[in-house]
């Protein structure tokens, strides 16, 4: 029989089909990862072809010059930004009734590494702590601009997860509106705090250790977890022990647990499921909403198993066909390798 | 400079980032569809293979007896159902925290024809008036059952839209509850009605055709336009002149008229594009909504132009590479075919 069950961040009703009798190792892509090459020659991401890609603004480099090789994590604009930091943010309508406005933001790349061989799942962990810090450096830059109201961060792995360039990356979109979503994550969590005086995620990671059957990992700052309600099967949660309202105020030890955290559940994705195309998107409260406390920061990671069709377009509703407790089970039991260093 | 529209019925903001200065027939898919066989013998969903599905629920036929050949269109249950019409529906929690409730409702499949080599935009039009014919008997029927709540119709094209069987059909899910974007599509035009006493639709459809620019075609009893805020180059929305909350009480002149100009919209799809993946979902009122004014059911075309990724599933804000007055200019030149009969 399938079952329905409700998503408490958001409100949303998932279909858990699972009448296929299906396995956790059955969602294994095709092909086990190919090594890669340590360099490649055509790569704009790759160290040696700077010129590849818009000046950096922003970059850890030990004394070297910018745009040029000898760097650990790189920042650049995108070429193909969605939004552009030119101009006034202005509003305007068509016939008093489409709202429109200029396209003003930020729209960047956070080039991970410079060796074209490794993922956030099996770099070093110090390195990943370094993708952490990035994000903290720019959303600490770019809310400066009175213009931005929100800082999306996210990670497309994969094709089917829409990426074009498969040299470890990662992207910011600073935007001058409150996108919807995160008005209604806001607002769910504002809701649950008038009715019950308390933070919605910090109950929903209470309940979730209290259960422990979709619990994937711990660490001293950090738990990860399948959520109750899953879109995906593998759908992970990473969040926050001591929870705020802003990406924006994680601690020196919260980055450094983080990246521990978050490599590891990357490794067991790329180990369970053969590197899996996934989104990452960190949830956060907008620019405006930061000193309200209802809201709790959060990192989510979607793999892409099913395709999202009709029905999740006309209802967003989800069909999932794993319960997340199976899927949880299965991802605890791959042992990580140590990071290497 | 990119533009942000936000879309009047959900209140979502778009971004369209035109800066690459594409052409609209460069979105033409790599390869023009070929011809297919009229039969083919390995698909569940062709004439004679009837036993590859469960037994028919409705079905179009001339005195031929069930689940055999003979027929023009057959509904029958999705044999990988994501709902089940069995046993009560009952809600639980788990913790007294999490909700979650039986899986109980329809998910039917609707073979649209019993011949392999056509589809929607390519079949005869009595044909297609017999599938919105057979969506409004299905809707019929299934809202006696008191354990629906909201009955989505849809159907998905090609594989990135999450077609499996190639066969042209379509499929309904009927939900014990009111899925989220029913309740947000509809709770926006409620909002609307209380600020100006309209229906939401209706104004948009009079500002669609006072401006004309993004109109596709028209006919005695529908618009075909692409919307101010389009998630996808070439969303098309199909809206009846004369407004009402529920599919269910689409009239026999609207079935042909729908038919007619829905044809029209897929057959322009299908050579300006050559064939491209997409969705289409019908929005309607879930049933206990119906009898208010508010809502006005329309149907929507979502091409599989760019794959939606990290920022969309963060955001809800949607990345849109083309404006629609330019695609919607495009989608007007093209000539359509008189039907086949």
């Amino acid at each position: 029989m399938p079952e329905l069950r409700q998503d408490p961040a958001c409100g949303e009703w998932i279909v858990i089909s699972t009448e296929r009798g299906l396995r956790p190792e059955l969602f294994r892509s095709g092909e086990k990862p190919g090594l890669r090459a340590r360099h490649c020659p055509a790569c704009p991401f790759c160290e040696g072809n700077e010129s590849e890609t818009l000046p950096e603004v922003w970059a850890l480099r030990s004394g070297t010059p910018p745009n040029g090789p000898g760097w650990r994590l790189r920042v650049v604009p995108n070429k193909f930004a969605a939004l552009v930091p030119r101009g006034d943010f202005r509003r305007h309508s068509e016939l008093n009734f489409f709202r429109k406005a200029e396209g003003v933001g930020y729209h960047e790349v956070i080039i991970e590494t410079p060796r074209h061989d490794l993922d956030l799942g099996t770099m070093p962990e110090a390195d990943v702590e370094a993708v952490v810090r990035a994000y903290r450096a720019r959303h600490a830059e770019l809310r400066l601009d009175p213009r931005v109201e929100a800082v999306i961060i996210f990670r497309n792995h994969g094709k089917s997860a829409g990426t074009s360039v498969d040299h470890a990356h990662s992207q910011l979109i600073a935007t001058p509106v409150v996108p919807n979503l995160v008005r209604e994550r806001y607002e769910a969590a504002v809701s649950y705090y008038d009715d019950t005086g308390r933070v919605l995620l910090a109950d929903i990671l209470e309940k979730e250790l209290e259960m422990g059957s979709r619990v994937v990992d711990e660490n001293d700052a950090f738990a990860a977890f399948q959520p109750f309600a899953p879109r995906q099967p593998f759908e992970t949660w990473i969040v926050p022990r001591s929870m705020a309202p802003s990406f924006a105020s994680i601690t020196d030890a919260q980055c450094r647990s983080l990246a521990k955290i978050l490599r590891r559940t990357l490794y067991r994705l790329y180990t369970g499921l053969n590197d899996p195309d996934y989104n990452l998107v960190i949830h956060t409260a907008s620019l405006r909403d930061e000193n309200q406390p209802y809201y709790a920061w959060h990192l989510q990671v979607l793999p892409h198993i099913t395709t999202p069709a009709g029905f999740e377009i006309g209802s967003g509703m989800y069909i999932s066909t794993m319960l997340p407790e199976q899927t949880a089970a299965y991802m605890r039991k791959i042992e990580v390798a140590e990071a290497p260093s």
